[in-house]
């Protein structure tokens, strides 16, 4: 049986950056589910309208074609009830949902503000028009007014405060092992890492040692990616 | 067998406001387990000394001593396997510690901004003297520079964007039932109504309508609770 994920990339087809992706990745790896990702671009909506859809993450799993990534989590659970599970018991999940609100809500937009020229640069040439026209329209201003790293830093300071609780009774969000909690909060550092070199926590902060267990994980798989700064002359491309 | 659970008290002995222990009394009844609740001051420490502890909730049920709100929550589904569960299975226990981050670390600090001038009118006069102190230690600087209602609604504002990514999709933060996850954040809820009239949430916003479903909980236990506002001549204490 054939399983594809459909695979957000940047100016090169390695470049996987999106966090909604990362989180689809980590919980197949926690599954221990292979699959084969498939490189997309912002703009290839052609691509994906056999899943009637226009973004990414799109699992194709056999016959299944499942899409946004906490309903992927969700079938994934669903179709593989024998291998560890991500989202857990109902309540387990509804608080999922919280951790979700928080990352998407509140997390993203101060990881966004500190990287988003960073984020610019890395995005396929082809897609930054439509990528800064959208997110024109939804800041409401441009994207260098948007951009302020300063702002951003400080915002994210205070959203890692809940994690700092968790982390001082537990190594991983979800327990003494990781699970959907985890990547749901992890996918936006990776989506940080890909494209920026900006130190987003200080070594110093229970945080950092969170990080880097969570790029030991499955095989160091999010240690391994590419990012920006493994791409010669990147930053020349704009 | 008797169960007594020491509750944090204010001008009036009925004027119970603690949010830790707001949390557990709504955990008792989530049970179904009857409770005597001791009204207790802050400065009562010689009360507590049978506990080894110096803060409510404390929990006296039968043998056992249990303090510490969360460790409560724990106790109780741990006593009392045949009644609805609270925290849930190992996953959700973990995250429902990302929630209590967020309220204790977020969500407080924002509402404590906007009510502690109410917050101090609503203690007990022999109590004012401790709490000030105590607080303008941890706050670094007095009260009244503390106090700023503007500033506090905006971190509020923020702080409920997880909740309101949760409330598109259920009505409560534990899913389609309330859980602990719900308990741990209502309790503040309950905290700034008790001492405060303050409108702390728009009645157009979705967390507008949980409060009210939650306020109706367990036989309206929140809304029949005694506000400040009940109690004649409150704010000529001071």
């Amino acid at each position: 049986m054939s399983r594809v994920l459909y695979d957000l990339c940047g100016i090169d087809d390695e470049l996987r950056f999106s966090p909604y992706c990362w989180r689809v990745k980590l919980a197949l790896a926690h599954k221990g589910l292979e699959v084969e990702t498939r490189a997309w671009n912002f703009t290839d909506k052609q691509a994906l309208a056999f899943a009637d859809h226009d973004k990414v993450p799109v699992l194709v799993d056999g016959d299944e074609t499942v899409t946004d990534s906490f309903e992927i989590l969700r079938y994934l659970d669903r179709a593989y009830p024998d291998t560890p599970s991500l989202l857990g018991d109902p309540a387990a999940e509804a608080r999922a949902l919280y951790i979700k609100g928080h990352v998407e809500r509140v997390m993203a937009p101060a990881i966004m503000r500190t990287i988003i020229m960073d984020l610019i640069n890395a995005i396929h040439p082809k897609d930054r028009s439509y990528f800064r026209e959208t997110r024109e329209k939804r800041f409401g201003c441009r994207l260098e007014e948007f951009h302020s790293p300063a702002k951003g830093l400080s915002q994210l300071d205070a959203a890692l405060e809940p994690l700092r609780g968790v982390l001082a009774q537990s190594d991983f969000i979800d327990g003494e092992a990781p699970g959907a909690g985890d990547y749901l909060v992890f996918g936006n550092f990776m989506w940080a890492r890909s494209v920026s070199n900006a130190d987003l926590v200080s070594n110093a902060d229970p945080v950092y040692a969170w990080l880097e267990r969570m790029l030991d994980l499955h095989g160091g798989m999010g240690r391994e990616a590419l990012r920006i700064s493994d791409i010669s002359g990147a930053y020349s491309q704009e």
